[in-house]
């Protein structure tokens, strides 16, 4: 592992695309290596004992790649297994969460914060736990939002049903006042301009793709671990398995095509 | 094995219950085992290769469990799996497609039928082979829903969300005039009363569960397997993971509650 090594970036899926894009725009030194665990997609609805033991194996395949450090681009795995991963893994390791609640806890000026995830990030309580760690008076509500991850893969960014689903999970958040909500699904970004014109009128929506970008550099500098190449980065992405479709979702949250995919089995 | 051995029925999550439902209302003295891959699921935008290679796996479960028949109680691994099967197992194999098929050529009066599944069988054009194969004047529609698994998980079983989905889906359908449609996802069932009220009036929809309990039958006779035991034949449920709101989601498939999960781990 050098300072040329690759920063080491994975999901459950596709989402986490929306993390390396932000990562590259600000880092286009960094080579990067990305594994979408499409097999096993979606970690939200897994226990999470399941979700640690998947993470962990990922964990090993991007180290055995030479990562010099790890992101957790998955709210799900980050809300399970960051603190185990950290216990046993030598190099830095960043999730979304912290980044997330930074950006989010500077954003509001009433100290009311909404967190919208998966039903496993939601029921973790690790936005809110961390949340309150940071600042003992803010008032957080969280509420799981299931349909949003399948309405971003169906491609359907805006629309009535859309609408209608998104007015159903927004109701009690926007009831509650909040002025900041934290989109805490890789997915969710996607959705943002329909998800803007749903909550109350200057509401912050916090994208955690760019307070991860900006924590990543840190942790670099902070551990001395930046590229001194002086062309562009690389960018390497595994999946565990290739769908239907593959190419359409992944160009969506990345932005622009994906050339050179490679097909990895985990255990 | 013996003719008391059991029944192995699988799906990639929990709507292969709606068969066990069928099977044991229709054949209670035979025992059933049963295995859900939740930990994988949903098998429905994962890749052939995939598929195939998780239904062997779970075959090889149930066999070494003493199953002395499979029913594939998954459109998706009954789309992809069936035929690779059949040439590997040597007892009895079979799946919700033929039983579906069946059913609908007898139902429909104007030999227009339409499909729905998830994605992965409706681009298998399974349904649509066998269809044209048994009867070469038959119309065919299909279509692909990825929203309803996540509705039915969520339990919008109705509601403005739900009519909203289900018109969309299914106006090419009704606009086609199809007098028959086929439910080709153990989900979908769930659903039956909502879709009732959005297809055209008079047609039929064919609910696979009821058509493969009646083919398991059929089955166990013709290779001489019934159970000759003279009480209610055993239960026994199996899971590849136990996540958050199992025991509900089981309970709405099954129709009551479920007792004594084991947890199984999968190569």
């Amino acid at each position: 592992m050098t300072n040329n090594s690759p920063i080491g970036i994975f999901d459950s899926g596709l989402g986490g695309l929306t993390v390396v894009r932000a990562i590259r725009e600000a880092l286009p030194r960094e080579a990067v290596i990305y594994l979408g665990d499409t097999a096993r997609v979606p970690y939200g609805n897994k226990s999470p004992a399941l979700v640690l033991e998947y993470a962990q194996q990922i964990t090993d395949f991007l180290l055995s790649s030479g990562a010099k450090m790890i992101v957790v681009a998955c709210n799900t795995a980050s809300a399970l297994a960051l603190e185990a991963l950290r216990k046993t893994v030598e190099v830095p390791v960043i999730g979304v969460i912290e980044p997330g609640v930074e950006t989010a806890l500077k954003a509001t000026l009433n100290h009311h914060i909404g967190v919208i995830g998966t039903i496993a990030t939601v029921s973790s309580g690790s936005y809110e736990t961390l949340l309150r760690k940071r600042n003992k008076t803010v008032k957080v509500i969280s509420r799981p939002c299931p349909l949003f991850v399948p309405l971003v893969e169906e491609g359907w960014l805006e629309g009535d049903v859309t609408t209608a689903v998104i007015k159903h999970y927004l109701q009690p958040l926007n009831q509650a006042g909040v002025d900041t909500l934290i989109l805490g699904c890789t997915h969710y970004p996607l959705l943002k301009p329909a998800l803007q014109e749903q909550v109350n009128p200057g509401t912050v929506l916090v994208d955690s793709a760019e307070a991860v970008a900006a924590e990543t550099a840190r942790v670099l500098d902070k551990n001395g671990l930046r590229s001194d190449r002086s062309e562009k980065g690389t960018f390497n992405c595994f999946v565990t398995d290739l769908p239907a479709r593959f190419e359409t979702v992944a160009g969506r949250f990345l932005g622009t095509g994906l050339a050179g995919i490679e097909t990895v089995h985990l255990p």
